[in-house]
Parts: C-alpha cells; sequence; structure tokens
C-alpha cells in the first residue's frame, strides 16, 4: 500500500494497493465528518463489490446507503445526476456527509459531480474500479456528465476527499476495458515520464507500480493548474483527434481510448511533419500501442475528422490548444487557428 | 447611481440606480470577456424587459440570446435549469461568453446555476428586478434550485459577474410581491441596522437609498463569511420558523416574505420570554409588518409548525442554529437540539 497527497486545497491523499478494497471502510471513515455514506455505483459495478464496500463501511458504524444507475456511457446525463440528487435528499445526507463513486470513470464523474452540487456541495470519495478511472479520471476533481451538444459539458471542479485505488478489481474487466485504459498509461508516459513509457514498453507490468506512477503524474499536472487553464491541457495529448473520432462514429465506434490512441499517434505524425516531433517518435508509439492491442490508425476519412475537430473548436473559441511532444516525456501546447487545422495535419493520417 | 464592491475573489460590483437597464449593455460589456450574451428570464419578465435588454447588448456589439423559461416557484427545478445548460450549448457558448440573469430570485437562482456548472463555470450578470432579488437574492453567490426532497437542495457558490439593480421595475410589480420584498428588507434592518429599521418605521421609502443601504448590508455578511458557514446565517433571522409556515401549507400558502414576516414576530416572541432579546421587540416588529400589509402571526397550529421545523432541521443535523436578535440591529445565533425547540417556543405564538 502507497499512498500519495495531492496538494490542493483542501490536500487530499491517494491511496494505491492491491487488496484494499476489503478494508475501504476503515480508510473512509478516517475522513468522514458525518454519519452518513451513500454509495454510487453502476449496474456492472455494484453486483461486484457493492456489499463488500457496504458491510466495510457499516462496521465502522456508518449508515450506509446504495443507489445504482443503469451503466453505460449513454446514461451520462443530466437526468442520471438528478436521480443521484434525489436519492442524497431522501436518505436526508447532511452537509457533512458523503457520497462513495463506486465504478469508472462515468461513475466517479456524475457522483462527484452530485456531491458538488448537493447542499451546494458535500465530500465525495473516489473508489476507481477501471484502469483509466484508477490512471486517470478520479484524480483531479474534473466531474461532470453530458448534454445533447457534446461531451462533459456541465459539470465542476471539485476534490474528491480521497481516492481508494485497488488494481485487484482490473481483473473483473473485459479485454477490451484493459486496453482502453492502457491508452491513457501510454498517453501519461509520453507526456511527462521517458521512465513509465520505457516500462511500458518493456511490458509485464506491475499494476499496483504502473498505477502508483501514473497518479503521481496527474498529481504533477492538478497541482500544477487545478483549473485547467494551462499545464493541466498537456493532458489532452491525443485528445483533439481521438473525441473527433469518437464523434465521427457518433461515440459508437471506438471506444474512448481507442480513439485516443490513434488520436496520438495523428499528432505525433503532425509534429514530425512540421518538425516539431522527434523523428521516429510516432513509429515509436505504433509500436507499443499494438503491444496493448491498441489500433493505430482510424478508417475515418481524414476531412471529416478534421473538419468535426475544427468545428467543434470553433464553438469554444477560434484557438486550439493542439497538444504535441517533441520528445517522448515531453509535452508541448501548440496553438494553432481552426482553419490551419487542416493545414497542419496534411500527411498526418 | 451608485456603486458597491463586493471583495469576494474575484471582486463585482453592484450598482444601483434609477433607470439603469436602459444602459445595462454598457455597464456589462465592460466586464465580458466573451462576445456571446445569453438572456435568461421568465414568461413574466421577457416580456417587459427582454427586448431593452437585448438591443441595449446589441448596440455594445454583443451576440445575444435568449431563452424563457415559465415563470413560478413550482418551476424551480433541475429540469429547468438543465433547459438553459442545453439552450447555452445550442448558442455555442464558450468559456468567456456569458449569461444573463433577468427577473426575481428564482430566475437568478437558477440562471446563477446554470453559469456555474456549464463547461464548469462562466460568468453571469444579475439584473434583479424583484424586490427580494434587489435586496437579498442578487448579491452573494448562492444558487440553485429544488428537488422533491426540498427548497434548493441542489446549487452552488458562485459570485456573478456584476449586479445591476434598477429600482424602477419595481413599478411593474405585483402588490403583494412588493410586500413580500419588504419583509426581507425589514430583515435586514432587525438583524443589521438600527438606522435602517427607523427608515422603514418613517414611511415613504426612498428606494434608490433603502435598496443601497440593503445591498451594503448584504455584503457585510458575504464578505465576512462567503460559503454560509457562521456570520452570514444571521441572515435567516425569521426563517426556521417561517419555513416551516411555508411548508405545512406546501409552498401553497403565505408567500416567502409573509412567511418570514411570521417568523420573526416568533423569533422576536421566543426570545422575549428567554430573556434573550429586549422586551418589547416583537411589538415593534409587529406595528413595522403591519404597515407594510405584512402578516404578523400564522393561523398554522404551532405543534404542528414545531414538529415540522424539528424534523427539517434533525435531517440536516440535530443542532438547530436558530437567530435571534438582542435588539434592533444586533442578531446573534442560539443553538439548541431539534429536541428543545418546542420548550423553546412555548408562548410565542
Amino acid at each position: 500500500m502507497r499512498k500519495l497527497t495531492i496538494n490542493v486545497k483542501p490536500p487530499y491523499d491517494v491511496i494505491v494497493g492491491s487488496g484494499l478494497l476489503g478494508g475501504a471502510g476503515k480508510l473512509i471513515s478516517r475522513v468522514m465528518r458525518g454519519t452518513k455514506a451513500l454509495i454510487v455505483s453502476d449496474s456492472n459495478t455494484a453486483p461486484l463489490y457493492g456489499k463488500m464496500i457496504a458491510s466495510s463501511l457499516k462496521s465502522e458504524g456508518l449508515d450506509v446507503y446504495m443507489h445504482i444507475f443503469e451503466a453505460g456511457e449513454k446514461n451520462k446525463t443530466v437526468k442520471t445526476v438528478w436521480d443521484m440528487l434525489e436519492a442524497a435528499a431522501s436518505y436526508g445526507l447532511t452537509r457533512s456527509d458523503a457520497i462513495i463513486a463506486l465504478g469508472g470513470g462515468v461513475t466517479g464523474d456524475m457522483a462527484g459531480f452530485a456531491a458538488a452540487v448537493y447542499l451546494r456541495g458535500i465530500d465525495y470519495i473516489q473508489i476507481p474500479t477501471t484502469v483509466i478511472a484508477q490512471s486517470d479520471s478520479s484524480v483531479g476533481g474534473k466531474t461532470g456528465c453530458d448534454l445533447t451538444y457534446g461531451k462533459n459539458l456541465a459539470g465542476a471542479f471539485k476534490q474528491p476527499r480521497l481516492v481508494i485505488i485497488d488494481p485487484d478489481t482490473l481483473s473483473t474487466l473485459p479485454h477490451r476495458y484493459k486496453s482502453d485504459g492502457m491508452a491513457e498509461i501510454i498517453k501519461h508516459g509520453l507526456i511527462a515520464s521517458p521512465e513509465l513509457f520505457d516500462i511500458i514498453e518493456r511490458g509485464s507490468l506491475d499494476m499496483d507500480d504502473v498505477l502508483y506512477r501514473n497518479v503521481d503524474i496527474k498529481r504533477s499536472f492538478v497541482e500544477a493548474d487545478e483549473f485547467d487553464t494551462s499545464e493541466r491541457m498537456k493532458l489532452n495529448f491525443g485528445h483533439t483527434m481521438g473525441h473527433a473520432i469518437e464523434k465521427y462514429y457518433n461515440f459508437t465506434g471506438p471506444s474512448h481510448g481507442e480513439a485516443v490512441a490513434m488520436g496520438m499517434v495523428i499528432a505525433a505524425k503532425a509534429g514530425e511533419s512540421a518538425g516539431l516531433t522527434k523523428k521516429g517518435t510516432a513509429e515509436r508509439i505504433c509500436s507499443v500501442l499494438k503491444q496493448y492491442k491498441l489500433p493505430t490508425a482510424t478508417e475515418a476519412p481524414a476531412d471529416k475528422l478534421i473538419d468535426i475537430a475544427a468545428l467543434d473548436k470553433k464553438r469554444m473559441g477560434d484557438i486550439i490548444n493542439f497538444i504535441l511532444i517533441s520528445d517522448i516525456g515531453h509535452a508541448f501546447i501548440h496553438k494553432l487557428r481552426a482553419a490551419e487545422l487542416s493545414d497542419f495535419l496534411q500527411g498526418a493520417f
């Protein structure tokens, strides 16, 4: 068991270790100010770990309630968050009580959002159970849900009170979910840690160690830029085009991680063409992606993807903060206008 | 035209003056970072001032959009806020754009909440048009909406970027709304300003001056305690029992201000009985309330109201922060357990 502290206001701990889940109650009760804990989980995760967490909390003398919503990215809506809020109110949660988010990124994002707005903010605790949530989304306080017009358009910055990461939960994941999460881990290596990238290249990963390193990388970005206005944007490496790919398939094609994988290759190739990225980087990325059964190129037409990305970004202001890497482990922000995107990506597909 | 600055992070101005509405565009454009302004208003207020504000903004070169929701306390729901969020997204509002809340407290609370969570937070500007919103709710950053289980259970602390108060709008209000708002103004005098209370007692109010004084009182509480954990609770004078009265009639009986008026009398009588409030205070309050056509006593049964208040507070933690005044202009927090409420209020009805 290893511990990291995220130094924001107020600071909070991320605890990483195999087998932590059974003792989650003890860890959580240490940070609880009130007596009521509402576990929020999805219909996939709740049957696996719901009872274990609930009884662990009960044995610490807490009043435990459970709210389960239907699993799936398509349920990442205001309606699902609203249901969580009504559940919290129906159980009479007070300002000193807490919500426990048990599940993947969708669960953590929405349960965190509910905690951010219930009574104008109560504590929440993250128990992420997927690679992507354990390596990335459970840390940093970005919470939210989708609107009809796009992903994650509603939300709040609300840091958790505690994050408990138990890599044992990954054994219950379908294979595709593991690969999916590996894309973000590879991304962390590419933008911030040549050492992590080497470990990933060597293979046969010690997940306790890998997740700890990932949280540590995420920590450094969150501490430098809690509200995502500068440094933290580097975490979007591969995401501009990755997001366009997801959107092209209306979010029913490649998973988020798969799309980010392809997006990272496009960004590396574009960087190499522009002389901004070290030659051979894209090839090295492709080889690692293949190793983890992630795709390296999309079949979606380049011009369509560029149109989607340009339109998407135009709506959010004309300047695109396109993230590039100069070399493995070194990211930087490359600013360009939406109209310049097509030229910049010429030959990157 | 007079200006007050609310010193929170970041600070913002409240501008008070008759006839300000026609020039709202100029005032707003000074604080706008982006180019798009979404006016959010209800079906009562939009027909009165919507066009004026929109054209004033347009003449400053801003892109103006309008979202109108059905007026009424019963529409203060997550669904109404959700519609505002979808509207903001449909018009492509970016992080640097702003929402303009045009209307009473319900409008300001929800439009502010929408601004707090759209893209995890964009600016909003308050243009309050009722006494209660101009004297109280438009300043201080408490935003939110109701849940099935109670009033204002979802929300965020999100300070506006600017507040524009034009007392001329009060001339279009139905009489009952004016009395309703006067209750909060009387409350401000009772908890913080003997001078304001004297002015109110004398009658024939100069609303420009009265509203300025009210905002100044609200300012002092907000600056001392932005997140409502201590000093700011004094603004709840009359609200514990007022809220119970509203609830007894299922929010279809006395208006909020009327209920607060009766709640203040109960609090003063209880304080006098307990030797905590100067003798004669309740009588002085009653006489002012009558002057402004506000009720001084409820017909709802005392035991039922006490049950409601005790249950209500029990759900939010056992300790009740009951606000009392020692004398006109001097409030303090009197802590008591829910079980002690009945004894404390003996003879206060």
